[in-house]
């Protein structure tokens, strides 16, 4: 099997595996006052020391949530109703036009029921937010503006977002920037101080560590409403039993993947750039989305194609059958029958946006799974243009 | 080390870790449509209706979520939304004074922030809500009246409400009732269907599963606002990349767990009497706290005292030292300086509720452990005692 689908999740690391089944035979509930629960509490406070080390915060900046789609919801909603519990008039939202469906449809849900306005972001031809669209949006009236956020590389394309450069738009005017980093933990250099943002998601199964478990990086000035009211764990603003093995896995996870991140970043470049050559070779029309091959803004694992005359989902099942596993887009999209909003928003008409597979490598990534593609590739494509031109024939016929 | 504090969290099964362990070394987003996608969805929805029959539900029923506190918010304020969208007028929570504060916080958030109003419903001197408060609570007027939520057994001094009754009264009035299960799955025989509630929460870690991973199981034709947008995962009430290997553990925890209790409950019953036996034989004057010993309607794994005289924390650090491992109260407010409001609401005064510890059993409880206790116990609240007296003449000295 050639997964080439690591953007969707990523096989866990092997260290991250050891530190899940050493903590998985202890006993314990951190917020315990006895010996066992002290014990618990020490493996989730290191947890949060070695995160914020990783990834230049503070430890008091970490909260430890259930994954990504919750740091993103808690991030948005939470901000968003802090901002306007704060002044009423704070109701507007400045969110980039390709984020993830966790941002997206949260604040789509804020707009339909409690009163959020929405101002789009919108991304140049490569998926990118300019300062200069963050500094115009500011420019039309800011003093009803909750928040920003704008994510830290894209998840289907791969481009990343000049963080620093949007962060420093929204400090002059004083509005809390967050960002989905999801993507980019493990992938490009991530430092949540040098960043300038107030809020930071991550996630476990991207990075080799667990389901279930990921982060908020949350800046202390920062006030957030908690989704999750109850035992009062994570400063209070993420309540629920703190799940101490995969606290752990997932901070031994951010570990490693940074770590790695500057050791291998070459190898996952030069391997990525292989896949264009190979992809390019097979099909030559074939054209990659995003920046340019060579551009440093490029996550080093994402390539992401457009297969002119192919119905992507068509396509990923003839590669699924021999073997190569990728995806049309988002795995949380899957099946659903709608264009990517992503190249939708860079421009691409829907036929393209069809059209289109992501290949994403990872930590177990070799040149054979490049090879495996090239070999499959060009006959996938090809019976997918016929099953295409057919359905066109036959839906001709019917009209 | 006597581990008598398995209703904060209890040692993971053998199953269960074998579970979590298998899975935890394959990969695929539950989402993603290629082949490794689709078996990771296969697993999901095995444990799906491995959870729905052990709880006499149906699979599509099940909501996986991120544990208990998640499932308690989403039905709280998921319902209460819901109701409150479908009819402005609906705005009122009935809610038991003994709920976990996952429930608790979420209905005062509710008050605080979206306009609830709250009713209290009040518990005896066992700690148990009586099918006449709630009948009475409607009569006071029901068209304003979003939901009832009130837990199946509590997870303080372990007493069993008359669910099916309750629920029954709130058939009468068309009300969905909500149930945290959390400490009553594995404990007593819990049935979604026969019961008649609308939702209800459970949780790994309490039944020898996973941290991090729960479910709400949600009746088909109640609907709940999501607390968490994304993805569009588990009917759209939950989003979030599915934790394969956490609910596949879940699901084995669920389905030992409940077969388990069905086979073990008279030895629990007789390891919780010989415990009771325990401690009054050592300290004559500790008070078992909720329903007599030998009622049917106590969880047969908690045994909840007040000693007289003694501060509980004083007395839980005491037993640690000892190497016995017992709780005030919840772990979720440990170190909290308030008294339970669990005794306080049961019509205990504010020294007495401060002076008590929960011991409670699980899988791993054995003979030895009572044992332990027993040869233990009278030291510590001699100790405990002493301590006490010290602190009041000082007290008296200051004044």
């Amino acid at each position: 099997m050639t997964y080439l689908d690591h953007a969707a999740t990523t096989p866990m690391l092997p260290d991250a595996i050891a530190a899940m089944s050493d903590a998985m035979s202890t006993v314990g509930n951190a917020s315990s006052l006895h010996s066992s629960g002290r014990r618990a509490r020490r493996v989730v406070e290191e947890a949060r020391e070695v995160v914020a080390e990783a990834l230049d915060a503070r430890p008091s900046e970490v909260i430890f949530t259930g994954g990504g789609t919750e740091s993103d919801n808690l991030a948005v909603k939470g901000t968003f109703w802090a901002r306007r519990d704060a002044d009423p008039a704070r109701r507007r939202i400045l969110v980039s036009a390709v984020e993830h469906h966790a941002v997206l449809d949260a604040v789509h849900w804020l707009a339909d029921h409690e009163g959020a306005e929405l101002t789009w972001l919108e991304v140049d031809e490569h998926g990118r937010v300019c300062p200069d669209t963050v500094r115009a949006a500011f420019e039309q009236g800011h003093d009803d503006i909750a928040l920003a956020t704008v994510m830290w590389a894209n998840n289907e394309v791969g481009t990343v977002n000049p963080v620093p450069e949007l962060a420093a738009v929204c400090a002059e005017y004083d509005v809390p920037l967050h960002t989905d980093a999801v993507q980019a933990v493990g992938g490009v250099d991530v430092g949540f101080a040098a960043s300038g943002a107030q809020a930071l998601t991550l996630t476990g199964h991207k990075i080799g560590g667990p389901y279930g478990v990921g982060a908020l990086l949350l800046d202390r000035t920062t006030t957030a409403v908690p989704l999750l009211h109850g035992g009062g764990q994570e400063r209070e603003v993420r309540s629920g039993t703190l799940d101490v093995p995969g606290i752990h896995a997932f901070a031994t996870a951010v570990r490693v993947s940074v770590e790695s991140h500057r050791e291998s970043t070459d190898r996952m470049i030069k391997l990525r750039d292989e896949l264009i050559a190979a992809v390019r070779a097979e099909v030559p029309d074939a054209v990659l989305n995003g920046l340019p091959g060579d551009s440093p803004d490029r996550l080093p694992g994402i390539a992401h194609f457009t297969f002119p005359g192919c119905a992507g989902d068509s396509l990923l099942m003839l590669l699924d059958a021999k073997g190569i596993e990728c995806s049309t887009g988002s795995a949380c999209t899957a099946g659903v029958a709608e264009p990517s909003h992503v190249l939708t928003a860079m421009g691409a008409d829907e036929t393209a946006a069809r059209g289109s597979l992501r290949f994403s490598l990872g930590h177990t990534s070799t040149r054979d799974d490049v090879d495996a593609l090239a070999r499959e590739l060009r006959g996938a494509v090809d019976r997918a243009r016929q099953a295409g031109l057919a359905g066109m024939r036959k839906q001709k016929q019917e009209a």
